[in-house]
């Protein structure tokens, strides 16, 4: 059995946990958080909850610890961190920050002679996958990368900083002429806005003027101005009722050219529709924390990405097995 | 640059000279067939074409061997055979016969201190790879592949020897009601009737029977007669204006549930569109060859699957180009 930890309880760590009960080869041995652990319930029966602090004193218990943070302020000091004394999984997911991450987590990891996934889940994860594979099969093509239908934080924490805006929600949507464009092969130049639309769901507050927070929002720099974005004023209640959710998702394209005149093309295509963004994330990360006990278990040290790890890493099933079932 | 020896110039060997061409650190060193090398034209010029029995002798001027004959005959003899001498790969696609052969090709690998990598294509191949990801992350779902729309070459095969056929298609077509079904998160069960159509352009010889030609297609065991087959009769000159081409494809999709109680569905789907089945499949071969080159390098030895390739050898990029601009 695989001991996992959580670092951080919030939507990501308790699907880490939901995932966890899913894979037969692992147990649910601590989750650790920084508030206080008698306020904090989790689901499963009989796991402890401890303070952060006392994780690294509790290393031995602990094969994976998994951690929950967020990009912006706790993963690039969490993971160098928590790498010199445990085998750990992150999701960081600020692309422009990856290569300074990876050094420093590498350094950290290489030191306690322990493994570190950085990066674990759908973009970056599964979606960088698909575009190294396809750029490796494919040399000569175009890569596209579309998401949503889905649920954006960060667009949706802007809505609601609006003056005069009690609630909301941003879905970002893929224009479906361009993924038909991108699909037939003709290889489209698309701007930002001809990719996606932005479609918003506001509770405005008692007495708010609703055409200035449209304007407010649409003329938005940054987050909604390069943007179609339209703009639809509901209640509380309805946002409760029909966008209590977290799905995501999204389609990593590539087309390109073969033969020796370039004469045929061909389009490969990967594409996500998840209901929750967080639990899928999760599930992605369970298995490259599998994948990080077995390397550690073989000596392997330092920082990892998807892309350094051996697909047959990820799996519970062994070599032959996945020859025979899978190939 | 990696020097690559092409074994069998056929759809496939052709499909890998092309390769080469694509990618600027690879160079065609020989082709290497059993047919009169006098009697054998390639596309690259100043490479030489010789007889199959010179291959090992000239073992040191090639770093990759890519074995491109068929599953049924060459390669189970051929490629423990040369894995003895060379860094090999293959496109064994027999299977249920993948673990027979990996075990001997390993055998011969590990004894010729080499790497060999098998099975390597689209299906098996990046299908493989498809099922093992979603797999991994997905614990709880359904797996589900369709091939097509394409031309199957067994079942174009098929039809060219029923009595009074002249010449003949086969097109493998996936229902698209039943990729409604399960790209909807249903997990349908579907068969064999329910996936796929089988639509025939066939080229009678004059003064056949077309009523006794279809029928006997249409009940053909094994190949048709567990399908809705549709036959088309119609003249050499329009199978070879409208059917010379060599497409095919095909979708890996996996629903499956996350959640405490299952709550969410997730579906994830790869699909290939190709206009040159074997230049696609010597397009992933030929990064597989890039693959083997450096495992060999690294000093690995010993038969290898997609499965065993860690994603990065795959790349012309180094680790760090990578992280900055696919992950």
């Amino acid at each position: 059995m695989i001991r996992i930890g959580i670092m951080g309880y919030g939507n990501l760590g308790r699907g880490i946990e939901c995932a966890v009960k899913q894979n037969a080869d692992m147990e649910l041995k601590a989750v650790f958080t920084r508030r206080n652990p008698e306020t904090v319930r989790i689901l499963t029966e009989g796991v402890p909850v401890y303070p952060a602090e006392e994780a690294v004193k509790r290393k031995e218990e602990i094969d994976v610890l998994i951690l929950c943070g967020g990009s912006a302020t706790d993963l690039p000091g969490q993971t160098p961190e928590y790498a010199k004394h445990f085998t750990v999984v992150d999701s960081f997911d600020t692309h422009a920050r990856i290569p300074e991450h990876f050094a420093n987590v590498d350094k950290a990891a290489v030191e306690g002679g322990n493994i570190a996934v950085i990066s674990a889940g759908w973009d970056p994860g599964m979606f960088s996958l698909n575009r190294l594979y396809a750029n490796a099969v494919l040399p000569n093509g175009n890569d596209y990368t579309f998401w949503g239908k889905g649920v954006s934080q960060g667009h949706s924490d802007a809505i609601r900083r609006v003056a005069g805006v009690a609630d909301g929600k941003q879905y970002t949507i893929p224009v479906e002429q361009a993924l038909a464009a991108v699909r037939s092969g003709e290889n489209p130049e698309l701007s930002v806005r001809d990719k996606h639309i932005r479609e918003c769901f506001v509770v405005p507050e008692e007495g708010a003027d609703l055409a200035k927070i449209e304007e407010e929002i649409k003329t938005m720099p940054n987050y909604f101005s390069d943007y179609d974005t339209t703009v639809h004023f509901i209640t509380q209640e309805e946002l409760n009722r029909n966008h209590s959710g977290i799905p995501h998702g999204g389609f990593v394209i590539r087309s390109g050219k073969t033969g020796w005149n370039e004469e045929n093309s061909h389009v490969i295509e990967y594409s996500l529709r998840l209901d929750s963004n967080p639990e899928f994330t999760a599930s992605v990360i369970a298995a490259c924390a599998r994948a990080a006990y077995r390397m550690k278990a073989e000596g392997m040290k330092g920082c990892k990405t998807v892309f350094d790890i051996a697909p047959a890493y990820l799996s519970a099933l062994d070599g032959a097995q996945l020859r025979a079932s899978m190939l």
